[in-house]
C-alpha cells in the first residue's frame, strides 16, 4: 500500500478543517496557548517503512499517551503481578473519578485511567529510577533523545489537584507504596514528555510486532504482553469514547488531552496524529477524523 | 485450515475437564437441572464451510446470546434512532446494576446489559410482532424452525425480579414507551429461544461476513453495522470479564448464562461454543477454555 | 397558652399568599386538580384540648405522612424484628433513590423513603389484613371511620413505576416476603388515605403522650418506640430537607406530596397543617411556613 | 436535681465495664497509646452550676467534636455566606465518604463530616489566623488556657491521606480558596486540641444558653445559629449513628475518635462524656452508655 499518498490525502482533506471546531486543553498555560491550527500524522510499518505528513516533526506533549509507555515498562518489569495493583476491565466512568475506587478499595479499573497510570508510576518508582527508565524506553525506541518537558510537568503539579486526590486516597487505602508527592512527579513528568507523530510511531513499533523491538529485534514485552496492551488500549484507551473508536475506527488507540492518538494495526503499523483541539471526550477532534479516513482508505480494522 | 480437526481436537481436550468446575446458572430449574457434562463447538466460515464437534447439535439455552440478535433486529429497523435509547458504551458495572440508570436517566449504557437489552425489547415491541419476528429472522438464518422454550421463559418471568426492578426503572424515567409486562415478556422469550452450537454459528453468519445473510446474500444490517454489533460485542459482550476476552480471546463475544458463548473473527467465520458449568463471571467455564484453545491453534485474533 | 388564637394568628397571616408559590402534585390526575387556594390548621394537645382554622375539616390525600402510621403498627406487632427489615438512620439521598439500596443489598435505610415504607407494608401483609387494620388503628386514634380514596390508589399504582421499581429490587434481593403486587397495592391504599388537618392531629396523638392513646389510654406503641418515632421524624421525615426543618421549625414532623405535614411537640401537642402547593423539596411551602410561625409565636421547639 | 450525685452514680456504674469492650483508635500512636481504663464525665447547667466524676479534669485529643467550635467561628464571622461551601443536612454515607463530594460537585453536605470541617477550616483560613482564633474562643469560654497537641496534630499529617484527597479533591472542584497543605494544617490541628470533660462541657456552654458567652453573657452566636448548631448535631452529629443517638439519647452530641462525646440539653445544660475506646460507629462506647444513663435518670432528652 503507498502509505505516504495516503498520509498526503489524508493531510490535504484535514488541513481546511483546522480550527473549525473543537478546544485546545485549557487547564494549564503550557498547553492553552498551542495553537489549534496544526496537523501531523506519521506512520511506521512492522517491517521499518515510514511516511508522514503534516506537522509530524513538530513535539507536542504526549500526556495520557505515556500510560502506554509506562504500563509497558511496569509490565515487563513486574509481570503478573502488576495486576495485584490495577485492573484490566473498562472502567464506565470518567477518567479522573474517585467514585470505583471508593468502592474497589484503592484498585484502579485500568492502567489507563489516571488513578490507574498513578498506580503504575508508583510501581516504577519501586523499581528504582522511574523518569529516567521510561525516558531511555522512548529514546531506544525513537534512536533519539526524548526529553520531559519541565515546565507543563511543573504546570500539571501546579494545578493537579484531582490527580492528587487520587494519589492520597490510594495512599489511604494502602495501595501505593511510595510518597505520594514522588509519585505525582513521576507521573506529572511523564505527562509531560514531549515527543512528534513521527516518533510517537516509532517508538509504539513493537506493538505491531509482537513486542519485538523496532531495531534491536528483542523482545521489549512478550507476545501475550503486547497483546494485553493492544486489548486495553481497545476496551479502555480512550476516556468515554471507547465505544465509539472501536466502532469509527476499530483499532487499538490511546490518545491524550495534548490532542495526540497513538493507534496499532496490530501485525501491520503503529499510527500517530496530532491535532490540539479536542472533542467533548477530550480526545484530538480532527486526530479523530483523520484516523476513520486512515480506516476507509486502507480498510485496516480489527473488526 | 483443515477446522473439522481442530475442533476435534479441542473437543478431546475439554471433555475430560467436564465437571471439573463452575457451576450451572440456578435461578430457574429448567437451567439448574441442565447437566454439566456437555461440551459443543462449531463454526461456519464466511464462505460456507462447517465443523463441529462434541455436543453441537444439542439445543440449549441462548439466554443473553439472544441480545445480539434482538439488536440486530432493533439495528436493521431504526438505524441511528435506536441509539437515543440504548448507549454504545462500556458500563463497568455488573449486567443487572441499576446505580447507573439512576445516574444517567433510565438510558442503558449499552444494549448488552440487561437494562439495554430491555430498552431494545421496547424497541422491537413498538415495531410490532417482536417474538415473532425474531424467531423468523433466526429461523431464516439457520434455514430450520427456531422456537422459544415456554417452560424457562415462564420460570424466568416468576423470578425476574431485578429485571423487573430495570424495566419499571425505564419506565419511571420515561425511556420504555410499552407497557412493563409485555416488554418483559419480550425479553424473558428472547432469553429462553433454544438453539444448538451448529444454529448459533449458522445464525450470527452475517458478523463475518460484512453483514450478508449466510443464505440469500442479502444485507441484515450493513457493513457499518456489522463492524458496530462485533465491536460491542468485544468491549461489552461477556459481563465483567470483557477486559479479559478481549486479551485472551481477542475475539468479539457474546455470552450467555446457558453456557453459550458466540465469537466471530471477522471477515472469516463464526463459532459457538456451549458447556453450561460457568465461572465466576458467568461465563461458561469450559466454553472460555475451548476459545482460548481455538485462538492458540488458529491464531485467530483481532489483536 | 390560646391556641385557639394562634392559629386564628397564623390563617389570617397564610391565606393572603396562597397560589403565590410552589406547585401542587402533578404526578396523577386525583392530586393535580387540587386547588392550591387552600388552607388548614389543627392540633390537639396531650390533655385533649383542640384548636382549629381555616380548611381543618377539608379531608386530603396523606400519602407519605401515612408511613408514620404503618410504620406503628409495624413496630407494635414486630417489636425490634422489624428493624432486620429496615434501617433507622438519615439515607442522604432523594426519597426515591434505588442507588442506596443496592449498596446495602435491599434493606432501606429508613421506614420514611419509599423503599423502607414498602418493606413495612410488605411486614404489614405477612402479618395479615395490612389495609384494614391501619383503617382501624386511624379510624380508633381519630374515634371516626377512616378511608382509602381509591381512586386515587388506583392513580398511583398506573404510574407508581419507580415504587414498583423499589419493590422488584428488594424482591430480588430476598428482603420483600410477600407478592410484589400485592405489597404495592398496601402501599398504594396506606398512600391514598383521605384525612383532614383535625383527624391527622388527632391520630397522631399518641406521640405526645408517650406512646398513650388518646382515647383510651392504652398503649399504641410504648415509650421508647413513641421516642424512636419522633425521632426518625426529626431526622428523616421531611426528604431531603430534614437539615433544615431541624433548624427551622425543631419539631419532628412528616410530611406528604398532598401537602400535609404532621409536627409533634413531644409531651404538648399534635400539629397538623395542610396546603396543596408543593417547594421544590416536595414538602408543602405554606405548611412549612405556617409550621415556622407556629414555633415562632409558641417558641414551642426541642432545640 | 443534684447532678453531682446523678454523675457520681453513672461513674460508679460506667467504671467496672472499662475496657470490657470497645477499641481506642490506633491510626496514629498519640491515639493508640492512651489507656482504655479511663472515664470522665463533666456537665454544666445554663446558669454555671458545675458537676463532675471520674477523669473529668484529664486532657484528652477532642478530634471531631472541634468541628462544633471551628463551626461556631465560622458561622459567626460569615453569617449566611458560609452555607455556599458547605451544605446543612445529613449525610447517609461515611465521614469520611469522597462518593457524594463528586456527585456534588465539591460541596460537602454538612459542616461535621471531614470534608465539611475541612471546608469551614477553609473558610477560616481566609479570615486569618485561624488556629489563633480557634483557640482564643475556646480559651475564652473556657476562663483557661487551650492548647494544640503539635505532636497529635503532626501524627495526623503524617497519615492523613484519606483527608488530603478530601482536600485536593475540593480543591480541584474551586470549592476551596486556600492552599491545600494550609487548609490542612489548621485541620489537622484543630483536631489536636486537647480538653478535659470539664472544659468541654464549659466550652459548649453557650450552646444551652441561645448562644449567649457563658462568662461574659456576649452572644457567641445568635439564637438561631445556635439552634442550627444543635440541629446539626441532633442530625449529623455522630457519624453513622446519628439515628441511633437520636432514638437511645435524643440530644444533639458531638462525638470524637478520641472519645469524647459532647451533649447539649437546651436551655439546661452542656455534658461531656470521655473514654477512650470506640464502638464499630466510631463512637466512645462507654460515653454513649454513659449519655444513656444520664438521659434516663434525668429524664432530659428533647424527644
Amino acid at each position: 500500500m503507498d502509505y505516504q499518498a495516503i498520509l498526503d490525502d489524508i493531510n490535504v482533506q484535514i488541513r481546511p478543517l483546522l480550527g473549525s471546531a473543537g478546544q485546545v486543553a485549557s487547564y494549564i498555560p503550557a498547553l492553552a496557548r498551542v495553537s489549534p491550527f496544526q496537523f501531523g500524522i506519521a506512520l511506521r510499518t512492522g517491517d521499518g517503512q515510514e511516511a508522514e505528513a503534516g506537522d509530524s516533526a513538530t513535539p507536542f506533549s504526549i500526556q495520557s499517551m505515556s500510560k502506554v509507555f509506562s504500563l509497558t515498562l511496569a509490565m515487563r518489569s513486574l509481570g503478573e503481578t502488576l495486576w495485584e495493583r490495577v485492573g484490566r476491565e473498562p472502567s464506565g466512568s470518567p477518567f479522573n473519578s474517585l467514585v470505583q475506587l471508593e468502592t474497589e478499595r484503592g484498585i484502579p479499573r485500568n492502567p489507563f485511567i489516571n488513578a490507574g497510570a498513578i498506580a503504575v508510576a508508583d510501581r516504577l518508582l519501586s523499581l528504582g529510577n522511574a523518569k529516567a527508565n521510561l525516558l531511555a524506553l522512548l529514546s531506544g525506541l525513537c534512536a533519539e533523545v526524548i526529553h520531559m518537558d519541565s515546565e507543563v510537568a511543573q504546570s500539571e503539579a501546579d494545578t493537579g489537584f484531582r490527580n492528587a486526590a487520587l494519589a492520597n486516597f490510594m495512599k489511604a487505602f494502602g495501595t501505593l507504596d511510595n510518597d505520594v508527592a514522588q509519585v505525582l512527579d513521576v507521573y506529572f513528568n511523564q505527562c509531560a514528555i514531549s515527543m512528534s507523530c513521527m516518533q510517537v510511531a516509532r517508538a509504539a513499533g513493537y506493538l505491531c510486532r509482537d513486542g519485538a523491538h523496532p531495531h534491536d529485534g528483542s523482545q521489549v514485552v512478550n507476545e501475550a504482553q503486547t497483546r494485553r496492551i493492544n486489548a486495553l488500549m481497545l476496551t479502555c484507551g480512550t476516556y468515554d469514547a471507547a465505544g465509539e473508536f472501536a466502532f469509527r475506527i476499530g483499532l487499538p488507540c490511546k490518545s491524550g488531552v495534548g490532542g495526540g492518538i497513538v493507534a496499532v494495526v496490530p501485525d501491520t503499523l503503529t499510527l500517530c496524529v496530532w491535532s490540539p483541539a479536542l472533542d467533548n471526550t477530550g480526545n484530538s477532534h480532527l486526530g479523530r477524523a483523520a484516523l476513520e479516513l486512515f480506516v476507509a482508505k486502507t480498510g485496516l480494522s480489527v473488526f
